[in-house]
């Protein structure tokens, strides 16, 4: 194929992303959204729902890692793990490397996903046959409300905060996952781009705050994602969580105790940014 | 106008980026390249040099302060500033800021690029009515051959290394910078983005670090310039740069004491990144 063109339609961007493709290895629609997965000479193979990018096989390390690896070493001895979402398994991944890690509950409300993601994504698929692993495909809203738990890491690894998506962001879900973390429990959430969807950000972070007792903002940037430098919200009941509470023993492309440290956003910057004081 | 976009043409990206457009404000050809201001309803007007975004409106500071308030504030007092590009003017604003500044030579090639900006971006423009401020309209490489010096600091404001903008990423033109600073001389230069130009970026790092006693990488995150995890490479002949060498004075947006900080590359990332040690 030559010359063939994906526009990403995402629809928090005021830029438009466009990716060269080589091949088109799947298309379809689940109950809940399009599913394309596309082969591109730059990013390998990427995940597509309803549009947006979700994931490439060349960069999505960044995020799974950002998003798994700073809370399960903020935390001192991770057990239990519930993530909300992250039918890809790039999060699963990551989190099963954590040998402390005895029992994961993923929650995805879409099986197709699942099912897409174990058919063309090996290097992320992996997990879902690992016996520590319990699935259920399920709306993560509903899920949280009845869940006994109670666990020591929660995870939400979302699409967008729209739709369905929306769901993953209100405090009554918040309040139901702080009701089912255990008394030195930490929750983390992917929450947009800083340069794009700041106020969105700012106000996860000031909701967070009314319920926990910790609440940072550390960023990663991401070429795929557009606006790109993206924000991950995290929360804990007890330890604080912006540097390491326990030794590295994970093997990781990217993230480490000093990319951990340097992740968080200034405080500085992000009381201006609760403050809505952010000059821009 | 409705339905008009701009198709960047990035000639490093692998993503290519579409951007609305609500006005054509000016179109034209200089001996060196194509000059084009667009107004956009996401980014305000926008300057663009040979179909590469130059900088928005919006969110030109983060790169103006990165590249000139990182060394400014590492050099413990800088008098004498040359500015190799940067014919916007951006970059000059930033610097003029710090009244330590006596003498800032800037250096661009193309007239035009200095003329547009001050025809319509006045928000950038302002700095070459100062008296402090001398432009010459040449190459910079012959420049850095021929001039006296010494200077405190040199900033290298360029554009990407294609075509002429090479020739500001050569040992030669290192070496003639590295001869006019002045004993405690500093010297930054934009060098593209981690995610997509790794190997440049080492490259030139290891060259820089066969001249200079310190050699840095800090980063920004930038949402218009494609690959986004910008990076500045930062020699010194004397001082080290990772922190503040003097109390900030100057008012930004973005840039401060604990950003500065946070900006460098963790010395685990820069450690792999120069052994073509990065499993990516």
């Amino acid at each position: 194929m030559h010359d063939l063109v994906f526009l990403e339609r995402d629809p928090f961007s005021p830029i438009r992303y466009i990716y060269r493709v080589s091949g088109i290895l799947y298309c379809g629609k689940s109950k809940y959204q399009e599913i394309q997965v596309f082969e591109s000479p730059d990013f390998g193979k990427m995940l597509v729902l309803d549009g947006v990018v979700q994931l490439t096989e060349r960069d999505e390390f960044f995020y799974h890692e950002m998003l798994a690896h700073v809370i399960l070493h903020a935390h001192p001895n991770p057990r239990t793990v519930l993530i909300i979402g992250g039918g890809d398994g790039g999060t699963l991944r990551e989190v099963l490397k954590h040998n402390s890690v005895e029992r994961v509950q993923l929650v995805e409300i879409d099986r197709q996903v699942i099912e897409t993601s174990k058919r063309f994504f090996h290097e992320l698929a992996g997990g879902f046959s690992d016996p520590r692993v319990h699935v259920k495909c399920t709306d993560g809203t509903r899920y949280v409300r009845q869940a006994r738990g109670p666990f020591d890491v929660v995870i939400v690894d979302s699409t967008d905060p729209v739709g369905y998506g929306k769901r993953l962001f209100i405090d009554q879900f918040f309040a139901d996952i702080l009701s089912i973390l255990n008394e030195t429990g930490m929750f983390v959430i992917q929450t947009e781009s800083l340069h794009f969807h700041r106020k969105f950000v700012a106000d996860v972070q000031i909701r967070l705050g009314r319920l926990f007792k910790i609440v940072e903002l550390y960023c990663v940037s991401l070429a795929t994602y557009p606006g790109n430098w993206w924000t991950f919200s995290i929360a804990s009941t007890k330890y604080p969580v912006a540097a390491q509470n326990r030794k590295q023993e994970v093997i990781t492309k990217y993230y480490d105790e000093e990319i951990h440290k340097k992740a968080f956003v200034p405080s500085s910057l992000r009381r201006k940014l609760l403050d809505c004081n952010l000059d821009w």
